[in-house]
């Protein structure tokens, strides 16, 4: 019974290539190459110029044609990223030339992805623009540690929160009490420097301590590590471990039910930033 | 500059084909065939047998081999759907036989998909289980209709709830005053008929009247429909356009950036339930 995977005709799915002077905001996915979409594929094969972020893994920026031009846009440690006006900039400036432009973000666009920004940027100098959902890293790590975020009789909902808040407004406007009372699982993105600060806030707002939680680093990549601890001893065991960014926050009881599911993904893809793909413009 | 797709090899991602005597729980997407991942098409490509639900896409279950069975276990109005547990019995002994064992859910299977149960199911019968993690509908639908779910300085976060919560409980065990008080966006998956209970609890527990609502009906496809209102109208404008399921509904200040956003997604595919696949396998 053993079959074989045959290749893919973007057309067979309605998928269009695409369109000189139209900027295409794509969600790249968590990090496993496999889990980007047909219609994000499509567009990046078919792409002028692909502006991606730091963390867009390989696999995916080699769909890209060779002679198009790429740029990382992202922040590396020691050289400063762009700004976001820059990359609005960038993208309507590019369109104008009469470039088929991929804007590659990783997860989804619009889950902390400031892909609406860059809509608006388009929209507000006449720039048609198409947003390409993705699979948000929200969903996918916990899920490739075994941790589904809502589960019945478990949690009814989730919510998703950024684990830093926008540093140009004064300090704190995060209402924990809320958030601590919300009724389900709390996914956390890119806050693990601040998880002693999220465990105690939560606690102190009525979380019980012993709720379990999980940080799920490179979700869904070859290089997935997962750790587990109670919400009141987390943060020590990150500085116990050295565990690092990036990775999703998890505070729930699904967490608990990871020792029933196990590692349930296919691990794929080398997350390592791809540095040789330097920018070919200049700026 | 004018480039065209081409056909992509699932190796080439490092993808591999379904194995016999595993089950795949798949994300399928949430309605646009183009928003399937890579993976996923090539696990539906090398199936033995696909456990589908009624809401799947005509053009992903095309990607089943012709001569793999189909079944349908989705709710029909006017026939019993199959319960839990049975679908779960399905997986686990059709994979005994030996079969590449697919589940295809709509969006994500651990997003209100209940893939935790089945995961569960066939660990506990020793089968080996893999979760293929998908495009929400949550996200996609709201990102279809222009509405980012985040958006830095309007919502840091996103909360997504089950519009109708499991039948077998006692009434309500919702902490409406919670939920009112998220600090983020709220999206309700499956609440249609119950929109003016989840408004009027809404503002009941605090959220403005004029909060800005949507629903949003076969996002991402080539039926997609929206209607925006205040929270405090949106029930009425329900009743008065006769607008039905299957619906997203956001709540929260991001639904007017619609506005300036506007329609950014390339509809396609026919949402029409695939009834012509009708089970293939006698119960």
């Amino acid at each position: 019974m053993s079959r074989t995977t045959s290749a893919i005709e973007p057309s067979a799915l309605g998928i269009e290539p695409a369109r000189p002077g139209h900027v295409y905001l794509l969600g790249g996915g968590p990090g496993d190459p496999g889990l980007l979409t047909m219609r994000a594929a499509a567009l990046l094969q078919t792409a002028d110029l692909v502006a991606y972020d730091r963390l867009s893994p390989a696999e995916v920026l080699a769909l890209v044609p060779a002679d198009a031009e790429r740029i990382c846009v992202g922040k590396t440690v020691g050289r400063p990223g762009w700004d976001q006006d820059d990359i609005g900039q960038l993208l309507v400036n590019e369109a104008r030339l009469g470039k088929a432009v991929v804007r590659l973000k990783g997860g989804d666009p619009f889950v902390f992805g400031r892909g609406g920004e860059e809509a608006i940027a388009c929209r507000e100098a006449g720039v048609p623009v198409t947003v390409v959902s993705g699979v948000t890293s929200a969903v996918a790590a916990p899920a490739a540690a075994g941790i589904p975020v809502t589960h019945r009789g478990v949690a009814t909902g989730v919510a998703f929160v950024t684990g830093h808040e926008d540093p140009s407004k004064p300090e704190s406007q995060m209402d924990w009490d809320a958030l601590a009372r919300f009724p389900g699982t709390l996914v956390f993105l890119m806050g693990v420097g601040n998880v002693g600060r999220i465990a105690g806030m939560l606690i102190a707002n009525g979380r019980g301590p012993d709720t379990p939680a999980a940080l799920v680093r490179w979700g869904t990549t070859s290089e997935q590590e997962v750790l587990a601890a109670d919400l009141v001893s987390i943060a020590d065991e990150v500085r116990r471990t050295g565990f690092a960014s990036p990775a999703a926050i998890v505070v729930g009881d699904v967490v608990s039910l990871r020792d029933v599911i196990g590692d349930v993904a296919p691990l794929a893809g080398d997350p390592a930033p791809a540095e040789p793909l330097l920018s070919t413009l200049s700026l």
